[in-house]
């Protein structure tokens, strides 16, 4: 049988695709992020395994969704976001491959373009920005003088924890200290929190804010007071 | 009554988000892009008003949205992708807010990552890639010194175009000529095409694709061949 390498959108359960929600009533076993929506988990049958990811290794799970599919269950791994946005999907379908068990990616919602924009900023906006880098707050050493010439929006994901340095990181290699940013907490969600402030400001306006949380950086946080923040969080039906 | 700015998603309309669909299938008017699924159209109840938008300007668009709010119709604005990836919600929501008409964004999937996903390009890969640049190849100009410099991923919206010129601008900066890329047309969609070839040759192999494409560049194309491409294209049901 297939493993489904499937994104389950930014937050809000109803952010999720057509087809991935399809696939979750159906399958045997579902693996999921600690992230996703408890809502979601809920969707698959009754009869199925439902395993959180969190206390296993990649290891671990990269063998689970080769047990289950040798054993023809129909496997979805569900994952926060996109799978191929920081969710390590292409390692488990390197994995699946190596292990000549089929997979199908169904991409998702990422945080990148929907957590902004419930917070009335548009990651591009003509004549502001056209351009837009995502990069990972953990993980990787940041190129900060690359970044800070970068045009555009830089939208930095899991980079709550180190916001100090790379505001500081930002500022050296010489981005304007008045440069907008946010920082959005548990973005499309019940609990969303939004802080803006210029970027040289922005690090003690956000040190309340609990992970995951979003930074953006750039000119079109600035738009965010005349875009009307409008909820749509609601519950699957 | 609220206008909608709801994306579509990459081409597939099973890749739509729940949410979205749930909004076309209520909606008095739908207002959609030449890119969008005509399935997607489909959904619509059948004596709703459905209103192409390609032959229209930037603001008779938002005349008819703020109109036919006015008029106490719910209206959905359906677009290609996500709306604020390249996709002027910014523009529209400024416009509605202008005019004191309520709006929702509801995002949708990029192409960003999903397209390539498609066909089996992580745009993010532990090792190789934690960040990525996306930039619209059409409208603004590139700084390709910046672009040249920038680590990880680069992915190009609406850059077929022009591709000659943008390969010959990077390469004249100092990217890799054996670097890795790859044009997509038609993503996700029956007639996906994808060609892959090192930076210097890619404008030469990509020269039958027709637009819409999307142009990858960046060591996570090499993952392509290790990672099996499956189709997840199918009806709504």
């Amino acid at each position: 049988m297939s493993v489904y390498l499937v994104g389950a959108g930014p937050g809000d359960p109803e952010l999720i695709t057509v087809r991935a929600l399809e696939l979750i009533r159906a399958c045997d076993v579902l693996v999921y992020d600690r992230l996703v929506s408890p809502e979601l988990v809920e969707e698959a049958p009754a009869d199925a395994l439902r395993i959180p990811r969190d206390p296993l290794t990649q290891e671990q799970i990269n063998d689970l969704l080769v047990s289950y599919s040798r054993a023809e269950l129909e496997v979805v791994r569900l994952k926060g976001g996109d799978p191929f946005v920081f969710g390590r999907g292409g390692e488990e379908a390197i994995a699946l491959v190596a292990a000549d068990v089929p997979y199908v990616v169904v991409p998702g919602v990422s945080s990148l373009a929907a957590v902004p924009a419930n917070a009335g900023i548009p990651v591009t906006h003509r004549g502001i920005s056209s351009q837009v880098t995502m990069v990972a707050g953990q993980g990787a050493e940041l190129d900060f003088g690359a970044l800070a010439e970068a045009r555009g929006t830089i939208v930095i994901f899991m980079g709550l924890g180190r916001i100090e340095e790379i505001v500081a990181g930002l500022l050296t290699h010489g981005k304007e200290p008045t440069t907008p940013a946010a920082v959005i907490s548990n973005g499309t969600l019940p609990g969303e929190e939004v802080v803006t402030a210029p970027l040289a400001q922005i690090s003690r306006a956000a040190q309340l804010l609990e992970p995951p949380a979003l930074v953006v950086i750039g000119d079109v946080v600035s738009l965010a007071p005349s875009l009307t923040r409008k909820e749509f969080t609601s519950a699957l039906s």
